[in-house]
């Protein structure tokens, strides 16, 4: 999921995931199509994901974030996935260490020309010794949380944690809650990864089967911002490692993304994937008025499609909250009654449990 | 609290605790005593004190364990303190590492005499070192869970924490969630720490200081077997230190406790704690049978001196609920709306809070 998100569709400069691909091409000016009529709600309960654990409440991805919003109900558990210099896989939003950790302090020579920490040129046992904080920002050279009122910075004591670390947690859980908490993995900068000359998608296929997760209906999704690598991993890792489990398309609102936001795109997406994990924003246009919602016709062209929708990401922040919803609450009313999503990723999952506790 | 408990009332050979006493003496017969109707039920709802965390779920004392025992909706969260070589204070329920690390294998010269790795002989350094597993034992060369059906044994990483560290996680949370759950500490083995010549009363109480828990109102008890060393920490370390935060008595059912049990042991008690934290067999007798209560006369006579009563330890194994209880939550009816305890420690916030949400 990205790690911070504006509220407008904007083009983004970045055309790398689309300028291979000629059969995808084709954009719908989503809020324009003129039928805007909310999807019909989803018929089972939207599945809780949460976002990098319970990152709402404890610095994201750690084993404490990830037991805490096992606690609170979540339905699936969120792994961002990145590789270290000896092929290990760790759960880290970004392929560099310095926005949650201290690794400019502990290893000041180790960064490269961009001035950033790379996981991938560190070994597994240098990040273990690093200590992870709340995520935050330097700016003229003032260190500041980008969510001030959450967990404090550099407060107690969290570490990095390995990929089958937090599956045997979850796993481990699973059997003293009697629960059945599913992983919902996402594979990283792949074409980063293969550039630095590593196939992190193998390697993360190779850890999901060595911990029971192959069939569709094991409890796992594997998501990607790349399509790519996601029909590279249906129709070539996958069948080579007799595997088969549910992939979903991530969607952010780039230009790249336009060509999956047609009615071809999104029917060429479900012949790898078993659904989209799009941004919010490309289903409730962020300009709506709370009494004209403008909600597009993505909800609906994916389930006509057979596709499952996870949007990200739903906080309880104000600046996080749309104009046109009142809290995290109104948001969530929106999306599971009127717009009809299937899941949604969220920081808070106690929230997200207990609004759907309760609606009716 | 103690690590295992059998059911019955037995007799403890050890009489460490009272051989220096001469006025508590005096034994109540709690279970002769006449007068069995039980308690009024406590006005306020009884407090959920997180047993080692959430260690029905995940093992005991870890960070994680703490994180769920947070989000599932604990008052307060308990700590056992043990001091290291080094003389910083980490949160392990026995003053040996073996019962619940990996010790054992990474430094196998380091056990004393008679087999036992001692926490006092390590730094910290070298204890965080150490893989922390669910608690096991080890018979005939076997080891084996000592709960086999909760969280397995040696999965995951988990690392034994200093309580700055876990007190750091609790007020974090506190922020970021906007809750107000407290810390329950537990100063373990006393003599034990002061014959390695080790004032581990003193530093606990450092730490609470400088984490801001000093008055009597703050969220903190502080609690001990040893009923010499409240009496010093009451009437000597406090008062030096300008301190005067909330004592718990802990009382097992060994004789060394019967001087306690009276009611003028319980007037001495209430001169320097704020509560009693009683094993459940004191309360109610074991043998009871389910339509013949017997309840004992402590939790009256506690009240009556003005002292919380706040029993161990509520699991929901079968072999940890007493015959007279159909299982967990029956216990707890008969704990909390008979006996009238007000709070109870338990390896299962969850449950418990979910019976005091329905509990009339």
């Amino acid at each position: 999921m990205l790690a911070t998100e504006t509220k407008r569709v904007s083009v983004v400069k970045s055309k790398k995931l689309f300028q291979r691909c000629g059969s995808l091409i084709g954009l719908l000016i989503l809020f324009a199509c003129g039928d805007q009529a909310p999807s019909a709600p989803a018929g089972d309960k939207p599945l809780v994901i949460a976002h990098r654990g319970a990152s709402g409440y404890l610095p994201e991805h750690t084993i404490a974030a990830k037991a805490m919003a096992f606690a609170q109900g979540a339905d699936y558990i969120e792994q961002d996935l990145v590789m270290t210099r000896d092929d290990e896989i760790v759960v880290l939003h970004d392929h560099h260490l310095d926005t949650v950790t201290n690794v400019a302090k502990l290893f000041p020579d180790r960064a490269r020309e961009d001035g950033r920490y790379y996981v991938i040129d560190f070994t597994l046992g240098e990040i273990r010794q690093l200590a992870v904080s709340e995520r935050f920002g330097v700016r003229n050279g003032e260190v500041s949380a980008i969510f001030p009122r959450r967990f404090p910075l550099n407060q107690s004591t969290f570490k990095v944690n390995t990929f089958a670390e937090e599956i045997e947690l979850i796993q481990g859980l699973n059997r003293s809650t009697g629960k059945s908490v599913g992983i919902y993995a996402e594979i990283k900068s792949p074409a980063f990864h293969r550039e630095e000359g590593k196939d992190i998608s193998a390697a993360v296929l190779g850890v999901l089967k060595t911990y029971g997760y192959v069939h569709a209906g094991d409890k796992v999704f594997l998501q990607c911002f790349d399509p790519y690598e996601l029909v590279r991993i249906r129709q070539e890792l996958m069948p080579a490692m007799s595997m088969d489990v549910q992939l979903v398309q991530l969607i952010g609102y780039g230009e790249e993304f336009a060509p999956l936001l047609t009615t071809d795109g999104i029917q060429q997406v479900a012949a790898y994937a078993a659904g989209i994990g799009p941004s919010m924003h490309l289903l409730v246009d962020p300009d709506s008025d709370a009494d004209d919602l403008q909600v597009s016709d993505l909800v609906r062209m994916a389930h006509a499609a057979g596709l499952k929708v996870h949007p990200y990401t739903f906080r309880r922040e104000s600046d996080q909250i749309p104009p046109y919803a009142k809290d995290l609450e109104d948001l969530l009313d929106i999306f599971v009654n009127r717009v009809g999503v299937d899941g949604v990723f969220t920081d808070f999952p106690d929230r997200v449990v207990k609004f759907l506790a309760t609606n009716p």
